[in-house]
Formats: structure tokens, sequence, C-alpha cells
């Protein structure tokens, strides 16, 4: 049987690898998760993109919302703001069940890569879910009102300040882990897709672990990314406005040229073909497609198309 | 103004105490609460006997089931039990709500006594609770099954096993806090109160900690008790069984017994006037009064007969 990769953020990247799930026989779907948005609030170890994606293929995430659990309650909140206790971070009841029970595994010892395993396995999900790392890897926005963790940027200012760069947890010190290693390295592995995920805060993360980017070089198979960037704007979030902060043209073409010691083709929205003739020869080559996901039809049929893809560049 | 110090345990106490609350001016109240029963959970710090005072006290507990609180939702213990994960210990959200701030504030570095003052500051609480110590003093029932933490004794197993002794966690190494301390060596003290709670597991770890029983012995004020048993049987939980099972009389001149040393006066029911005539010249007094408290009047009527009490010997 044959695998695929695929390394992913939040909701943009949890919808893609939804539709592989679904298109993909079980258990062939190796998913290499985000975990520079993991930090922990009153005392419980929340991990948003490891979350957001174990609710996306189990079926139980709250889409009308974009984050957290359908049939959500509010009743561990609702106590804290009656006693006057802060609570900048939403955090429904069934979240919390999740990141208490997190953190009961965390006590006995087992490492977050074991923990995502077993509560893949409580939620019935087929794929695997491989957090980038074992170790806390924060990222930290650098912005002109300071230094700040990405959850104080992204919730508490709401991405408000102006972006300057970029430090990734990871890059210091930690490793990539043996069943990223693995999945990166099987003999089995048929190809690797990027999700479209924001590629500072999603893939930025993953690319800076030691050891992810050498693994993806060497990889004997063909890397393909879909552009979280349609039509000169961000599908959801501040890819678009980080871009513009960092001087950068708000263009799929930017950030393939972020991937292009180990990207083979990026795909760009076919609404947006006219940017092909733009490349120059050192830039990835660009395929075109609907990559917009409405619906989860949509989902599996960009994933279709992306395995397609992955085939065609095999043989 | 003149302060009265209450010793205490879980339901029964927070009883008296509750009835001390109202019959006092506020602030005069001052309780040592039982933390032999605290133990982690889920990794969250319960603490069920100062809950259960914090709750009474508050008129926020659960009246009719006989714990936690009142006006509870279980939403995250129903997803714990979807997901197939142990529950053996219930716990409501806005239990759950009270422990993950409680775990806050320890990770900020505050002591038991600190986040007490600080709890009962959010409830509106107008009467301190102060915890008997302020590391982990976990109570250990010695059984014909063997040694087992006291949760486990109670909970899991019903109280079922055959007790053969207990084993208290402060003994060996906690001492009684500052503010336990300066409460038994005010000047304004006016007496002390030890609630009917059970006398080897409220009561009994609470005289454990070291230097408690001293103080209560150098106390320059009167001392009396009020009986946790009436007409042979306890109020409530398994103080009967545990007595007839050490081989001791189910009698508040047992109880009243162990505290010989400190004790003026035990107070029993008057339906147990008929003891009075047991008693033997090394015994302390007793003095008889309605002691079962069946409504909030009840609770009142008793601590001013307390209050009464501790007036007369006093003079």
């Amino acid at each position: 049987m044959q695998h695929i990769v695929a390394l992913c953020g939040g909701v943009g990247g949890a919808k893609l690898a939804d539709g592989l799930q679904r298109y993909l026989a079980p258990g062939l779907l190796r998913l290499i998760v985000n975990t520079g948005d993991d930090f922990e609030y009153r005392g419980l170890p929340i991990c948003p993109d490891l979350d957001t994606v174990l609710y996306t293929l189990a079926g139980v995430s709250n889409v009308k919302q974009g984050w957290g659990r359908a049939r959500e309650s509010w009743q561990v909140q609702t106590q804290w703001r009656e006693l006057g206790i802060d609570t900048w971070f939403q955090l429904g009841d069934r979240d919390i069940a999740l990141h208490l029970y997190r953190r009961e595994l965390q006590l006995q010892g087992l490492s977050l890569t074991q923990i995502s395993r077993t509560l893949a396995g409580k939620f019935g999900v087929r794929s695997e879910l491989l957090p980038m790392c074992d170790g806390p890897a924060p990222t930290t926005v650098l912005t002109d009102e300071g230094a700040m963790p990405f959850q104080e940027y992204f919730v508490k200012h709401q991405c408000s300040p102006v972006v300057r760069g970029f430090r990734y947890g990871a890059a210091d010190s930690l490793d990539v882990t043996v069943p990223v290693r693995g999945a990166l390295e099987d003999a089995n592995l048929n190809g690797i897709i990027l999700c479209p995920s924001n590629p500072y805060l999603s893939i930025g993360p993953i690319l800076a672990v030691p050891g992810m980017r050498d693994l993806l070089l060497r990889a004997r198979v063909p890397v393909i990314a879909v552009s979280p960037i349609i039509g000169g704007a961000a599908v959801k979030g501040p890819a678009a406005k980080i871009m513009r902060e960092l001087g950068a043209q708000v263009s799929p073409m930017e950030i393939a040229r972020q991937y292009r010691d180990f990207l083979d083709v990026m795909l760009i929205d076919e609404s947006d073909a006219g940017l092909i003739v733009s490349r120059d020869a050192n830039d990835p080559a660009f395929e075109t497609a609907p990559i917009l996901m409405r619906s989860p039809s949509d989902r599996q049929t960009l994933a279709m198309t992306c395995v397609n893809l992955l085939r065609r560049l095999r043989d």
C-alpha cells in the first residue's frame, strides 16, 4: 500500500487532510502537524492545530464557527466568568475534556506523538496524526510592538501588530521524531503534500524543525504544495497581511520560492492561471486546478487532484 | 472583636460552620479544614473538604446530593464517557472550573492557604478558610484489604473494607501554617469548636499536623466538640462502622476520650442524655442539646448553643 504524507496547520490544512482521508484507503494518510501554536492555558496543554485536524478528521469540528467542537457547551467558562476569572482564550467543555485527558497522559509520561495516536484512536480517526516534534516549539511573532507568543498575537491582538519576522521554537534544539522520519523515509511513500496552510505560521514552524527540510530534500517522491493564496488574498487568516508587512508580493509565487529547494509543483487556483507566465526558470512549476474548498465534496475533489498530480509526477 | 475557631471536615462540619457564619458577625469565624482527603485526579487538585465548606458557606452547595455544586452540569464528564475514558470520580463542570483555577494559582506559586483565601473572596465568603497545612497530607486507610488512599476507600470501595487504622500524611514532616497558629494564639480568640465531623477521617488528620494538638492544649480558651454520633449511629458517613471495626463503642464518650487532653466539654444530643451517668472522673464533661441539623435554622440554633456554651465556660 502506498502512503501519502501531508504537512498541515489548522483549518485550511485540515480541510485538505479531510479530503485526502476520504479519498485514500484507510490508514494511508500520515499528517505532520504544526505544534508551533501550542501553549498552556490555565495549566491545560492546548494544541490548536492538532485538535483542529483531529476534530475535522473525526467529523466533529464546528464548521460554522471555524474552530472548536460541534455541539459544544460552555459551562466551565461560564463559571469562570461568574467568579470574575479572566477568560481571554475561549474554551468549551468538550475541548476542556480533551485537554485534561491529554494532560493526564502527559503526566503518565507519554510523548505528544503517543498522545496524538491515543486521541486519534479514541476519536476513530483512521489517519496518523504526527506532531512535527515532541518538545515545546512555540512560534514567536516579532512585531513592531515587540516579540509575542503566537496566541497573544493571534487571539489577544487579533493579528493587528505589524509583523517583522518569526522565531520558531524547534529551530534550536529539537529534532524530528522517529515516526516523522519514518513516514518521510518510508519505502512505500508515494508523495508529499504541503496543505494550503499559512506559510509563516503553520508550514514555516514545521520546516524549522531540525532535520525536516533535509528529509524533504532527500525524499525520492514528488513534493507538491497547494497555495493558500487565491486572487492575491489569503483564503483565511492573516497570511496576506503578513506577506505585505514583510514586503513580499501576495502571490503563490512568493510562497513557492520559500519551498524552492524541495518543491516540485505548486498547485494554484485556476483563476490565478495568469501567474504562470511570470515564472522564471528557477521557480518551481505551477499547475492550476479549482483549489477553493467550500464543501466536503470540494475537499475530496482537491485531494483527488493532488493524488493524481503526484502520480503523474512519479511516472 | 472576638473570634471563634472551628475545626471541620466535610458535610457535617460545613453545616455547623454555616450556622456559625450566620450567627456570628462577619469575619469572626476562622475554620481549620481537613486536607487529608485531597488528591489529584486527571491532573486536577481536588480538595473535597475545603470545597464542601466553601460551597456551603457560599450557599451554592448541592444540599440534596450531599456533595458538589448546586446547578451543576456534567458536559466534560459526558465527553470523557463518550471517548471511553475512565470516570470513577464524579466531576461536574463548575467543580472542574474551580479545580482548574486552583491549579492555575498553584502554578503561579500560591500556597493552598493563599489559594483558599482567594477562592473564599471570589465566592463572597466572609469567614476565613484555613487549610490544616499547606503541603500534601494524604490520609491512608489501613484495611484488611491493604493500605489505600482515602478516596479509593471512600469512593471506589464505598467504605466496604474493614478498617484497622489510619496513617495521616502530615504527621511526619509538615507543620501548622502561620495563619493556623495565628488563629489559635490570637489574643481575641473566644473559643474553639470541633465540628461534628468524622473523628478518624476529618478531625484526626487535623490533630495529626505537628504542632496542632499542642496549640489546642495551650489555648487559653474553652474547647468544645459537637458529637457526630447520635443514638449509637453516625449522622452521616462511615464513622460508626469504623468505630465498630476498631473495636470501639459507637458512642460520643469514645470520641471525647480521643480529645481528652484538650477538650473541655462534648456536646451530645439530648436523646443521648442517659450517657452522662456512664462518665468516669477522667472523661471530659458532657452537655446536651438538640444537635441534629436538618434545616438552616437548626444550623444557626446549634451555632448559638455552641457560642453560648463557650461563653459560659469562659466566665
